[in-house]
């Protein structure tokens, strides 16, 4: 698995003229890297006197977001896989009339797959940049930076995922799926932009 | 070194209560991640009829960004290492006036230190965002979105970096040293938050 990976070799995997993993797996990568930064922060802030107001939210992060960073590091490989399941439906025998519409078939399948598989990255990012809010809001100042951060991992973990679904719902008919789809992603879009505003004007330098 | 950490060991150690890895770190991983999407696009267009006009722009691309991937992932470290040194200075004896004053001194050095490692990483992601515009706009279509997510995690390197140079000049006492890094930061904050819009407009979906 790519989680298995050194950071070298995952970098050079990506670098390499093989088109997985591409900005799909990425963008499951840097969420999966905003969550371990909320889980720092919260991390930094629990058991600390001067927080100690917030030790049940900040241990409610610490277990939230060492789970939402193991569920995105396996997305890495899940996106990987759904878009190599679209490179094997094309492969399909294409002879006859009913190869042709098995192939067809297939092929839609696979590619709302690999749509509905960075939708989902997106949506967890979104959990995970809500933490980022609240550490940013409530948890150690010395490490609100390290909160920004994730923030913006996040944000780039989600509008990555987001381009993944467009440049695949382009590729399907099911024009009711597709619309279904794309007011997902423009809710998604909208609110991601809307918080990680919200998030880094409450760091005031 | 972090970059022979495997991703599951990198996420888990930023997570940990130990203050680094954290945000300075990530934003140098985030743009080598930047660096590597780049170089994917650039290796899936060379060598491609469509796109023989753009081989030589292609094969530089392939060039610059394994160069910075590298640079970029030895950041990670040299960043942490900065942080340390802080840490280290603030451990200084300081019994003695003499002892107080050189502590002070190690104090302010390391902290400048401490800023310009960030800062760099800055202006070496800016140059990364430049390679992911380039291949957004002259590269494989069908990688664009690949070029997208470069710019958005080059983005967040350079922005994250940018924080952590920043909360490191609010213990800096140089006050010339300070403004002149405070210009910097925001020159280098306005080209990437307008590149980046420039770079998304482009992709038109």
């Amino acid at each position: 698995m790519f989680k298995d990976m050194t950071l070298n070799e995952f970098t050079e995997k990506i670098a390499s003229s093989d088109p997985v993993p591409g900005g799909g797996s990425v963008s499951a990568a840097a969420s999966a890297i905003a969550a371990s930064l909320s889980k720092m922060v919260a991390s930094l802030t629990i058991g600390k006197k001067k927080y100690i107001d917030q030790e049940t939210t900040m241990k409610e992060i610490f277990e939230k977001s060492e789970n939402l960073r193991n569920i995105l590091l396996d997305y890495i490989d899940k996106d990987s896989q759904a878009f190599n399941e679209v490179m094997n439906a094309f492969k399909a025998p294409k002879e006859t009339d009913e190869e042709k519409s098995k192939r067809t078939t297939l092929i839609q399948n696979a590619t709302k797959k690999a749509a509905e598989v960075p939708l989902n990255i997106a949506k967890i990012s979104f959990e995970i940049m809500q933490l980022a809010e609240v550490v940013v809001e409530k948890g150690n100042k010395n490490a609100i930076t390290d909160g920004a951060v994730a923030a913006m991992m996040a944000r780039t973990g989600i509008l990555g995922a987001l381009y993944n679904v467009k440049i695949n719902l382009g590729s399907i008919k099911d024009e009711e799926y597709v619309q279904r789809l794309k007011k997902e992603v423009e809710t998604i879009e909208n609110q991601t932009k809307l918080l990680e505003q919200k998030i880094l004007t409450k760091i005031d330098f």
